[in-house]
């Protein structure tokens, strides 16, 4: 069991169910010393907030947080720290008749199966609501990382077919403000009149959320189940609605021939560099220097107001509507979510790569 | 950093270098009292062994297998198996070329950065001899998942071009005895003459890996880090030459509407089942009982004989045309890794499943 | 870094200072399906309040604990469990002097060292305070362990020079109300005239807190770093105050013979048991059967109102008089956290052990 | 289950029974850049070879320790370090008589509880032999610490009633050369009297070994459950025959008073120090900078050939005589495996300790 912390020395430790009386995690081992306070928070968390626009749910949650320990005279002090989100919004009116059916393309089944009963409010555990806590810890990581010069930035690649163009990577920041979250302003606008026609034929989309990693050295991630990428898959595929990832070109690699997927190293004056980046800025599991890539494919939305087929609690076929205010896609609100669980995994390889020569630590405690 | 350990109540350290004196794997918490000898294990390991085909490379490894410790009158003891393949055909003349270069493709400049200096014969630790270790490790889980009725049956979906049909999905046997790993003989030839054909252009080929676990109960994964797919896919992205991992339709459930990806359940008879699979068997990261289906995108093999640009110790760019004897494609020998990564991630889940309910302890210790 | 986080898979996780907003815990991997409400866990936490008696602090605490997650209908839900007191009586004007000097027998120098700074108000992280989220972690596991006949039993063995009569043991239920939390009433009253006389000499004392688990079974502890010893003398050890940690007969044995030390095994009836028990019912480090008995030597509470040299921040020897609300010997309060220590760690290696036999496994999936 | 990994960023995985082929262990996470020979290890394996004198067994073990992989060059590579002892002197007919009964102070009962069965030569995976794989990690962590000016001294401090004189402790290098590992020569002699008067009557000893670890600075230690203290502990009773472990004054300090257990800091021109070293160089689970001083108490050997009363495998009383070739005491060659188990958890928390501050970090990576 267990299965809430993710993480070596750096531990997120998340809890929570979607109508609890609260959400949030404890961050334990983050270094001392960072100036902190809420607002570093609310930045990150304000992006998966619902209720912005119409692709999202119109639920209202404010998502709040709240700092209870590890923070003194405005900075970390290296013991563990909780943050806490108060649900105030929840209707569980809305849910009780979703505790007599098994939702398709839900855990539902799966936590009874498990645990022989499950909290069915919102999904309990299994809700969304849960990514609160690792887009808190991610705030942080985010923030320290920035420090060192690293960026790390995810946005909406496609929704449906919608995709955005490739010209537009040159300038990400149009994705803090769309409501796709999308950094292509007019993509954006496409994607969310599909979003929009979508939902009222009472169905929903999926899409891809991709995100650029700079700045990270050459020489992190630890061969060999600790991989940079095997622990950026673990983390990203442990985001509920995310069915693929991929790291650089990923599934097209599969089709090159060795000298098309090769990329050269060259010399640019003193720095080592790539002339190109089909490996997505990992080799043999450890960073390169290069651009770090990822994408993460988006199931649709699960719950749909559409008739579907499903069986209750007595075992009988039955067909739901599934009503409540769902998002039409989790795309949008997930980005962040990817960006935080990808934080959280360079940092933590970062302090293990501390100790990878004896020099290191020599010189460390001179 | 360490990361060469992989599970939590069943543990898998591996450990060895390509041109080191042995390679193997320590398997601690394996269950007592299973029937176990070397033939159990030879038999995964001789599915990775090369030079049966043109398909891989002509080195000759026989990979015998040793059971050091764990095992007693032909029993699981309980305690660590410690496994050991002794390296016999290790030239390390081979090598003493690429002591000066970075390989393209390779995990050589990461290794250096990280560690200062690397042991360059064969790649050391980075090599595909490493996943010896894993196979031997993925041996026992498999023999014990058989034993509660679960399959896990990985083969080779595609190698560049060519795919399998799909309804040679019905009887995977003849993966086992071709050259690619193919269950479809047709298929395998057409692949056979695509791989012979590269090899004479100096180049390499990728493909996809497909795995199959029939059998796994509703329930099995740990929310939410621990997810069922967040540790296939991390288990899956830590074999070298992996670059994107998916479950069930994967990537394609980005374009799918909510109506088309969600999966019916439906009741037949007493047992609960599903009308379609594009979950691929998890759902909210648990098992939903139906067949589990991953892939794994393998890139082309880096070590090609055509020449390619990259620099030397001093910094200087210079061209390259690697020599040795290579595998044109890794994917048909690096199927049984796929495989023993999943059973061992799977066998580890249901432990972990164990303790879910309270009524469960307290029944197990009545 | 970290290490806020106990056990593997039942993990608890405390987070909290002193004179924070709040302390808590989270509980992840606890069992689904047992009957929990804030009063099973509030039952030990009250055990740790202090302003009972003058031999604590008169500090007044409440320590009410709220559960926020983990629990749905009066039950557990498999999914972590956060519990959280709120700090409601924290004046840290009285610890405004204690920010420039360190304290003697306090942690104050090795946080500053280790941190750059730190939360000096009570203690922070290093306050006796942090123990709250241990004992409500404790009190699940208890229940839990309970329910399968395993109780979990500590109290107060000595106090300065003040020690219980053996023949007390046959009775331990007068632990729960004396002030000492001695088991013999006659030692609580010399031991609370000893208290009384020593904090009007300003100074304080130490103690030994002894535990007895009765009830499990043969078999517990995983060979060879995880043995029921090992881990039951790190989570004892782990608390504040604690200098020793012995196990059955302990220090006693390194001066018997052999001859002596040995438990002869006997059959009675059906059951195998021992005709002595000097092990404390562990044998290499797996449990015998027997009742498992240790003892924690606890040093006197550090902070006393006498005059004591020190040095401040600017590196100057000065002498200082600690003023402030303090327990004269913290042995009566730390009873319930040793309890709780030994609650958790033997519940989770219950656990571990469940899966030690394949046929375990095999009959739990039939 | 598991259990026989030890460690976070440094991790020792040992394997191997008693009389099975080898017995080693698996050393991940070591830094790379370490210069290192099968000599440097041999010498600290050589400190626990029986039949160096009547003190241990006469049964010869060469013990010849074989570096499998992790070194290149002569240098450590920051991969995997496989360390294997080849069983050359195991007479497994010896002991056939034993797989009928449970020896009294043996794990044999337990074992067979847990696992349904057991590897009963020479006590298997519970013998002393396991603790090879130990001191072979511990020479490496040991001879790292040296480079940083850190020494880990472990010395036999009593056997039965003959203790050292405290004046010895000027001059440890005695140890090295008594065969009882005391540091007192006059004491060793005494305590070699006792030794084989005890053989003769058929009866073993315990006793006490104290280790000494100078030059840790102030602030190793992770608050709150991987406190120095409680590693050290968990590390320490992880030792077969240990019974009791205390830190600094240890036990003594229950029955002092606050004022006398307290060590005053003072300033010694730059230098941060204490004018007493009651609490053995730890704080609150950090280091203070002084002398770390623990003791392990070690119970007599259980193989005894005297009549003992025990039960048989059909759960019948009977009496036995214990065969073989036994140490009479085994403390002085378990000196070395404290030492080395002291030595693996002072190094990873020195490793873990890093990253306590972000300035820390933020300076690394410039």
């Amino acid at each position: 069991m267990s299965g809430s912390t993710f993480g070596k020395n750096i531990t997120v430790s998340t809890w929570g169910e979607s109508h609890g009386k609260a959400l949030g995690c404890v961050i334990d081992g983050f270094p001392a010393g960072m100036e902190l306070d809420e607002g570093d928070i609310q930045k990150l968390l304000d992006r998966r907030k619902p209720g912005t626009s119409s692709a999202t749910t119109s639920r209202k949650e404010d998502d709040l947080v709240e700092i209870l320990s590890g923070v003194f005279d405005g900075r970390t002090t290296g013991t563990p720290i909780s943050l806490m989100v108060t649900n105030t919004n929840q209707k569980s009116s809305d849910y009780s008749e979703i505790a007599k059916y098994y939702r398709p393309g839900h855990a539902d089944y799966g936590f009874d199966e498990k645990y022989g009963f499950r909290d069915y409010r919102g999904g309990g555990r299994s809700s969304g609501r849960e990514t609160i806590g690792r887009v808190a810890a991610g705030a942080l990581c985010e923030k320290l990382l920035n420090k060192m010069g690293i960026t790390v930035e995810a946005y909406t690649r496609s929704i449906g077919d919608v995709e955005i163009d490739e010209s537009c990577l040159k300038d990400l920041s149009p994705r803090l403000t769309t409501p796709t979250a999308m950094p292509d302003v007019i993509a954006d606008k496409r994607a969310m009149e599909l979003i929009n026609a979508t939902r009222e034929k009472n169905d929903s989309l999926g899409g891809v959320i991709e995100c650029r990693i700079k700045g990270v050295p050459a020489g992190i991630g630890e061969p060999v189940f600790d991989k940079l990428d095997a622990l950026l898959a673990r983390s990203v595929m442990s985001i509920g609605a995310v069915k693929a990832v991929e790291i650089g070109d990923g599934i097209s690699v599969a089709t090159y021939y060795g000298s098309q997927n090769n990329d050269a190293f060259e010399a640019v004056g003193n720095r080592i560099s790539k002339k190109t980046n089909h490996s997505g800025g990992i080799l043999g599991g450890i960073s390169d220097g290069s651009e770090i890539i990822l994408r993460a494919y988006v199931k649709p939305t699960p719950s749909i107001a559409s008739t579907q087929e499903t069986i209750n609690n007595e075992g009988e076929n039955i067909t739901i509507n599934i009503k409540g205010r769902h998002d039409p896609v989790v795309v949008p609100r997930a980005v962040v979510v990817v960006e935080s669980m990808c934080a959280i995994t360079i940092l933590d390889l970062m302090i293990s790569n501390m100790s990878s020569k004896a020099d290191s630590i020599i010189q460390f405690y001179k």
